[in-house]
């Protein structure tokens, strides 16, 4: 019925994959005179209301209330409890529930999941105030991360999951000789059978963007879920499971194939989770140094993650130092640095750059990234829609450890500027340091945190074998590559590609510069360790089912 | 130029993965009327010229010699010693190889991997007798189980890799409105890279029917692999392994992406090069218990395993009792049981069975099953075509146990048959157990020798409980039900797809029951403990290769 009614969607879905061309189901942009009248308004006056209550969900197994979220924008709690979870009873639950599922024809599973995601589009506007007060957001990024854009990521993995499970045959009959004896033929049936029941485990500044692709790559596949939000980011995902329940149990299906199990800080549920002999299946989105204890620890369930890297930027040459300046400026500011896909470590040459400006030294580099990043701050309203909040005060920690290095010099200082709207907002502007190529431990590793490093290299072959080293030692999601030469260009793709990493180059304005898109960017290679799991890819999904098999004589 | 040449083979063989039909680009039968003159005799003769001498196999790392075979048909070494390999010189040589290897295009290498199969197939005598005198197969077994039907099965997973290899474009063009500011087209290019190397860890019964899936997989994305024989397996390997460098180096390729590390079972490698930081990936084939070590130890590796499990067979009901009891009987027999889709536990209703030829009772079950034995076995002629010889000693050594064991009683003693042609054959004909249901601590556990249990169930849906539950605790590769009535039939089918197996409904002779189709049946469910990979699905192949992505705005 579903899948009757978004087979279009879904082939276009897969026709988008294949061809990896942009498209998308879903209105991208928040602006008013797309959406019916009094939207966003509706969308924010919901999210309103559901401060300082309870979150009613509704799912079995609930011993209590739990949840402690704090607001970046006013660092206040958001004053709402809810359900804490008995884990033996949701999984049992997810387990249960399950069981009917995996019934569910694939095709039907994929238009359910479909039409979840169309429905989630609905509640883009609550879901996005919900994202900025956890998460921090700006509130035009949290429409778009945790809405369009995050359901496109979904629908891209709903995809891929159809494809591969199509990829079986219902049925097949088979005949063969066998020598003097005659033929025989065997009818033989295929099925798909779910692994079980998977952990989603959200992180905080992205909470659906990773969610919904995992949610739906094992739904699609017959799998149950249990999603375990991030300690300060359990509304959005509280939101979107609620939702997509409701969506299940309107339409006869049991809504325990997706449970939420909140925790706190204090009290964390992850490891109970991952560990729960029930669970095969583990999403996992957070820290790398988790991520990698996840990885090893958990070596019997199909793990997927995407944790961070240690993204660089080489700045060999360019034809449009204005467009350069001004990508990389944004690139810095968005989101604070808080994306996986942010760039930390700037390589350049100690002798500068070429340009279509002429030649440019480090320092007049530097210079000019410095007063684009600061125009950008300057104006606190400007600001606070690029920069949005800081989700952490570990952000801050760093920032402060980072301005007292001695082997750095301060390019320019971060500095709290003033929300227009939220006068207790959490902010900071990005901190560039100006750091010699041989002090790598100072920028070796990720600091979550709006900071960026200004290596002076030697020179552009210096700079390329450093950026790459740290792919190999640290891991990196997005690198990037500003030059004019074909010849560098070229040597550069294939030694990025040869560390593991994809490779931007050349990203200027008007696209921010670590855009990826559903459908046709893949998101972490798994090459390092950044993460062992891509989106969207055949191997996303095609382990997510196995086949079993009947077979019988036909004449039998 | 491969590709060319092949690729209407390659289409074939993704055909009959989706059609699942019979098909097969090689010869079945070594039939002498199929083969050039004298094709059998020449092989034979290879095969005994290389008895007693030095295998040369042109490999880098040669610190020594190594290699210690036992014939199960002559209970004397066969002479031959191989390469003792430095690891770390044959990992860097692989590496280094592979450095050129992932730089072909994915058409051509699955092109010079079917290359490498059709030559192999010129062999398949001269590896059919190596298989009979380190497996101990009969030689029409160690024909089709090294060669044909090996080599289909490598088919079948280079077709998978080919095809999740294509869903990857090579390149995109991607445009998209970014609002007032307008649109922006990237180009982008897309780059499989393969992971590295994959240590293919082989068994002592069926040399090449796992490693040919496994290497192909592995070459076909771009990787390298080490081969390790089982020490008492390593000329098929071996020769197969010389073939396929051969047919590298003479067309210009590095021989060294594929190489071969031999050891003996006192000085062992496999974990040396299990735990090698350079190899990413793992294929095994074995036992069960080393199995399991590897999926929990190497959890930081792609490991795919096929080991072993506990093969049930439910006999409920027949129309046909004359085939089942043929088919069953050859079952037991085949290879004296050493395959891993023997079956090993028969379970029927103590009060017997209906049949075509009206209710027959558990004993008269058990004597027509016994006769049916005897009868093959009481031929030595006959035996040897079927039974084969015993791969080690152990095997006796559980016969000899199992039958002093108290709780059950001798259906049918084994006994060692008289090889018409070597005399000094390690030969055991089934030992068949008649035992209670309740002793299950005698058949909870594959018992890798010819035996079987008639278990004596209290009625058939205790047979289905007891089997099923026996997947779920030990695993299971094959399992067999006899039924005529439609009801059970579709019942056992659920049940045992709940547990994880698939399930062979009614095999009659004349194809053997426990026969295992390239291109149409799914070999391990990896929903059990007999293993994690199947071969062949997508999962098998997609995650050997990752993504690596270029983009850049087509105006730069």
């Amino acid at each position: 019925m579903f899948y009757q009614k978004h087979k279009s969607v879904l082939e276009d879905a897969i026709i988008a994959c294949e061809k990896r061309h942009y498209w998308s189901p879903f209105i991208e942009s928040p602006s008013r005179h797309l959406h019916p009248e009094g939207a966003h308004e509706m969308g924010k006056t919901a999210f309103e209301l559901q401060l300082n209550t309870s979150f009613k969900l509704d799912q079995p197994g609930e011993t209590g209330r739990t949840g402690l979220e704090i607001s970046p924008y006013t660092q206040q709690p958001l004053g709402i409890d809810y359900p804490k979870s008995d884990t033996e009873t949701i999984v049992s639950a997810s387990k249960k529930a399950g069981q009917r599922w995996r019934k569910i024809s694939p095709e039907e599973r994929a238009g359910i999941c479909l039409e979840m995601a169309l429905t989630l589009e609905k509640q883009c506007f609550e879901n996005a105030y919900a994202t900025m007060h956890t998460a921090g957001q700006a509130f035009l990024m949290a429409y778009s991360g945790s809405g369009p854009n995050a359901l496109d990521r979904g629908v891209e993995a709903l995809a891929y999951a159809l494809k591969a499970m199509r990829d079986v045959p219902n049925s097949a009959s088979w005949t063969k000789p066998f020598g003097k004896a005659g033929a025989v033929t065997l009818s033989k049936s295929y099925r798909l059978i779910p692994r079980g029941i998977a952990a989603v485990i959200c992180c905080a500044t992205f909470p659906m963007w990773n969610a919904y692709p995992a949610i739906f790559a094992n739904l699609a596949t017959g799998n149950s879920a249990i999603v375990k939000p991030h300690p300060n980011g359990i509304l959005p995902v509280a939101m979107a499971v609620r939702t997509m329940r409701k969506v299940l149990s309107e339409n006869g299906h049991d809504p325990n194939i997706l449970l939420m199990s909140a925790d706190t800080k204090e009290q964390p549920v992850t490891v109970e989770l991952l560990q729960h002999p029930d669970i095969p299946i583990v999403d996992y989105t957070g820290s790398q140094r988790f991520g990698l204890w996840i990885e090893k620890n958990c070596s019997q369930k199909l793990v997927f993650t995407e944790t961070a890297g240690c993204n660089g930027v080489i700045i060999e040459s360019t034809e449009n130092i204005d467009g350069l300046i001004n990508a990389l400026s944004n690139g810095l500011c968005g989101f604070s640095a808080q994306m996986c896909t942010s760039p930390q470590n700037i390589h350049i040459s100690e002798h500068g750059i070429e340009t279509n400006q002429g030649q440019i030294s480090f320092d007049g580099f530097r210079d000019l990234l410095v007063d684009a990043v600061k125009e950008r701050v300057a104006d606190p309203k400007r600001a606070a829609a690029l920069c949005g909040a800081i989700q952490a005060d570990e952000s801050l920690a760093i920032l402060d450890r980072l301005r007292n290095e001695k082997k750095a010099s301060i390019a320019l200082d971060s500095f709290s500027y003033e929300h227009p709207e939220f006068p207790f907002a959490r902010t900071a502007s990005p901190l560039i340091l100006d750091v010699k190529s041989e002090h790598k431990e100072l920028y070796n590793q990720e600091h979550f945190a709006p900071v960026a490093f200004l290596i002076r290299e030697q020179d552009a072959e210096s700079a390329l074998t450093n950026a790459t080293s740290l792919v190999r030692e640290s891991g990196a999601i997005s690198s990037y590559l500003y030059s004019s030469n074909e010849t560098y260009k070229a040597r550069a793709q294939d030694a990025f590609a040869d560390a593991g990493a994809s490779l931007w180059c050349n990203m200027t304005a008007p696209m921010p510069m670590n855009f990826a898109a559903a459908y046709s960017d893949y998101h972490v290679t798994g090459l390092n360790s950044s993460g062992n799991a891509c989106l969207s890819d055949l191997a996303f999904v095609a382990d997510r089912f196995r086949i079993v098999q009947f077979r019988e004589p036909l004449s039998s």
